[in-house]
């Protein structure tokens, strides 16, 4: 089965969409993510254009990556440079990855008008970027922004571009649809041109979605003999988006014959999917191809009855293939299996009758469907996991908590205190707080009350605090600001980092939640290591 | 220019969207914007399903429809039954509608499985029914499901059951692809084989969005030689939802030559997008291509001054021809020539020399590095700008509130409470109220206080509230729920939807502010709405 290149793009081009804002932090996370599910290419930045960029590329150093590597992304040559003083370059090897993905014009209207140059001069600049970056990198891809476009207006100057590229040493000439508006016919033509005309290129294929075709342009592109693919996960990116690659990589291998990911790693693309929803904090699309929640959902009546006989009937794949799974509205069922799965993780061998797994089981339904994450927050998991099997100490009750806001126009900043009434086996503490906002009062007065009993909380810090507001019911209708929130909080100590969930219609009795798991989590992570320990040494004796 | 017929069935596959439920009512109401957009065929149910659809069928013939026919669908008739005595072709006839459509089995599976007899009698329903049909309707279309898994199971079937309806006297073969799994080049391919096999057939193409190309697949249909596109307006539908016209109609127009609409009515296409999503009361989706509010949105820099100079470099098509416009996003650097162009779109000719500019600027500049987010909330900005011409009335000041938020283990859910005390000319109300959560507390205490100044604040709500937390400093480092805190507020009242923002330290003191702009907000354009009025008269008079 032949190979196809992946190429993701969601850290850069990504980053260009409307409400996607990106932290340093949050790109190492999705870079790992990506690693993890077998993306060949992770282009992470323009190194030349923002200090963000650029500490990405310091900071993905740290990690060493299974499969991934990581492309710096950056433009030709300014006009008035030459390669060897040309800052943008510089940037480009300073990011120090293996793969650099240089980008040229090749639309005669842009070179006149943005570059404000010669044809001549830009077939210069071309050949004279790649050329300089050649030696200097293993892997070299040219990008030809607005190809297509460049192709209609002036074939033979969009040609020569590539041509330049080719001779300058570039691996693979992508074929850039930059304003997504090339249709699937055009598209076809225009490649099957370029490959009269340049028999020797390996391509690669950079759709936009402004057409909404850009997945079945990526496709076409590949059955033509495109060797590189490059996309979004979830096709974030500017205007419309980019080509996504969570429709493209499941046709390439289910329906195309193509390999794309390492083995078995496709049931990874719904969790990747999510993960990266979840990081960039926007709204899952249920209606997504492939991992959306409504993919292989079963509204009508004649449908489920079909299905249920032969899912085939209804669905064009088997969803577990790229981790989704059937749903038939109305009975959603949090797996049984999943349970067993994880509680195997956690180092609990379980039989799938065991009356344990059947409460977990409902409990689970009962708060998955209220809004918690546990895909995400695995230390709440494993926290109810734990309590379920009564496993996990009851280390401290928060009997009653009040926070108050109040702000009048002769402060600037409002006031925020909280009291919390704790109790610790018979021990009662009441102590209260003040903080930069509701939520931070409340952590300082609860760890200030369970401090005196549990020092090592000392040890940890929140790392992360996100929200996310949704709708109370499926109908996909908000109610504004009674809406359902769900909070996640992400803590560190020395050795580790976990994320915990709480979720209300109330945001503060929301991070309340999220906090107590956080502190709780702590203290049994504490309590295990512990034991461990304890274990190892009566061993040695 | 060759016509192409449009046929719609938000109606009938729309409602098999997850989150779609329309009543009667509704689709009337959807009826009748299709038909001043100009569509050829409207479907509006299945009346031998349901009471609902032929409730809309006897409504919708009280109304005289300018340019669509309504279509009645359902499928061939019983295995048991004739057509004489079938309950559900009689319903169809009942229905009273010009065009019908009948759907009958293509692929051997099904037949065998779901209607459990042999291909020799599903030909021969297919045969009688069309030919039942066929002279008590002027346009009857034949609906081949499952067409292009079907032909790839059991080619000389699928082409003999399309065949039977042909000489039954079907006027077109729709070819469906039901499970929404067939590639470009599969369906391309099978196209060409069918009309190799039946030269004289008209063909239709009905696509569901499973594998992300059913845009794509119709386009190319069309190409083919297809005469019909059915779809959906924003490609609602079962599971991942149908080809969505509002991305072929354009392209088929702009792009491929072909007529569609009525002419001029190609720019009704995106309030009609909009005006179906609010009936069905699905959030719009924002990246939607063509009709989307981000799909001419430009926020890179370089992108943003190349599409200032020429709009063409980035959008490949003249947004305003399909109803939708260019938005310049103020990103992160907010320059001077991006704030003279968003004053302009407000109706400011701005010298950039103004001092108003200047002191906006350095305004804009500390306020977007405190966090706050222009390119989203559009609403705060023209305040902003208003305010800082001096065109703002205040119209209110909150002098102060207080929230305070409590919990007891005796009473599961938290108490909010909040109090305001709010200002309007010389006048003093000071007013609490509860609600679910410290903002929704607060949002209610607020507009009870006004509503007695302002009473057309009644008259808008919330939509949407979403919260991002990010880190203080640009060194991406969080400081966990000392984090900084931004607030969007997406409100909306009968014509227009704005979004407002808050940035604070605290969630409560971000949503206020947030809420405050909201408030002011519709206020400024209730007053602006009022001039525009006043000046209209005053020229007429």
């Amino acid at each position: 089965m032949s190979k196809i290149q992946i190429y993701d793009t969601t850290l850069r081009d990504g980053t260009q969409a409307e409400d996607v804002h990106l932290s340093t932090e949050d790109k190492v996370r999705i870079a790992r993510k990506l690693d993890t599910l077998g993306i060949d290419y992770i282009e992470g930045g323009w190194p030349g254009s923002n200090p963000t960029d650029q500490r990405f590329f310091q900071e993905i150093q740290n990690y060493a990556l299974n499969h991934s590597r990581v492309v710096s992304f950056g433009s030709t040559h300014s006009t008035k440079k030459t390669p060897e003083n040309d800052p943008n370059l510089d940037a480009l090897i300073k990011s120090r990855t293996k793969a650099i993905t240089i980008f040229g014009k090749t639309w005669d209207v842009h070179v006149k008008d943005a570059l404000r140059t010669t044809q001549e001069r830009n077939l210069e600049i071309i050949y004279n970027s790649v050329g300089f970056l050649r030696p200097r990198v293993e892997e070299l891809f040219f990008d030809a922004e607005h190809f297509f476009d460049g192709f209609k207006a002036n074939k033979e100057f969009a040609l020569a571009c590539l041509g330049r590229a080719m001779e300058g040493g570039a691996d693979i000439l992508v074929l850039c649809d930059t304003n997504g508006g090339t249709t699937p016919m055009e598209l076809c033509r225009i490649i099957q041109e370029v490959q009269a005309s340049l028999p020797e290129a390996r391509l690669g294929i950079h759709a936009h979605n402004d057409s909404e075709t850009a997945v079945a342009n990526s496709l076409l592109a590949v059955d033509l003999g495109a060797v590189q693919v490059q996309g979004t996960i979830n096709g974030y990116g500017e205007r419309c988006g980019n080509a996504n690659l969570c429709s493209i990589i499941p046709s390439l291998e289910l329906k195309m014959g193509y390999t794309c990911l390492p083995e078995n790693n496709l049931s990874l693309l719904t969790s990747t999917s999510h993960f990266v929803a979840e990081v960039a904090n926007i709204g899952a699309f249920h209606r997504q191809p492939f991992v959306g929640k409504s993919a292989f959902a079963h509204k009508g009546g004649v449908h489920v009855s079909a299905v249920r006989k032969n899912p085939r009937t209804y669905e064009h794949i088997v969803p577990e293939e790229v981790g989704n799974k059937q749903r038939i509205l109305l009975s959603d069922l949090a797996g049984q299996s999943n349970i067993l799965f994880k509680a195997r993780q956690y180092g609990f061998q379980l039989d799938k009758d065991d009356p344990f797994v059947l409460d977990l089981l409902s409990k689970l339904k009962d708060l998955e469907s209220q809004g918690y994450e546990y895909a995400v927050a695995e230390a709440s998991f494993e926290l109810l996991l734990n309590r379920t099997l009564g496993r996990a100490r009851k280390y401290f009750t928060l009997d009653s908590y009040r926070v108050l806001e109040s702000k009048s126009d002769k402060k600037d900043q409002p006031f925020s205190e909280a009291t919390v009434m704790v109790r610790v086996g018979g021990l009662q503490e009441h102590t209260a707080a003040t903080g930069k906002g509701p939520v931070n009062a409340l952590d300082s007065a609860l760890r200030k009350a369970l401090e005196k009993f549990y020092p090592t909380l000392a040890e940890m810090h929140l790392v992360d605090f996100k929200v996310r507001v949704f709708a109370i019911n499926d109908s996909g209708t908000y109610s504004g600001t009674a809406s359902r929130v769900r909070v996640l909080i992400e803590s560190a100590d020395h050795n580790a980092q976990w994320v915990t969930v709480g979720v209300s219609f109330n945001i503060i009795e929301a991070s309340r939640q999220a906090l107590e798991d956080s502190l709780n989590y702590k203290l049994f992570k504490d309590d295990q290591a512990k034991l461990t320990k304890a274990i190892k040494e009566a061993e040695q004796v």
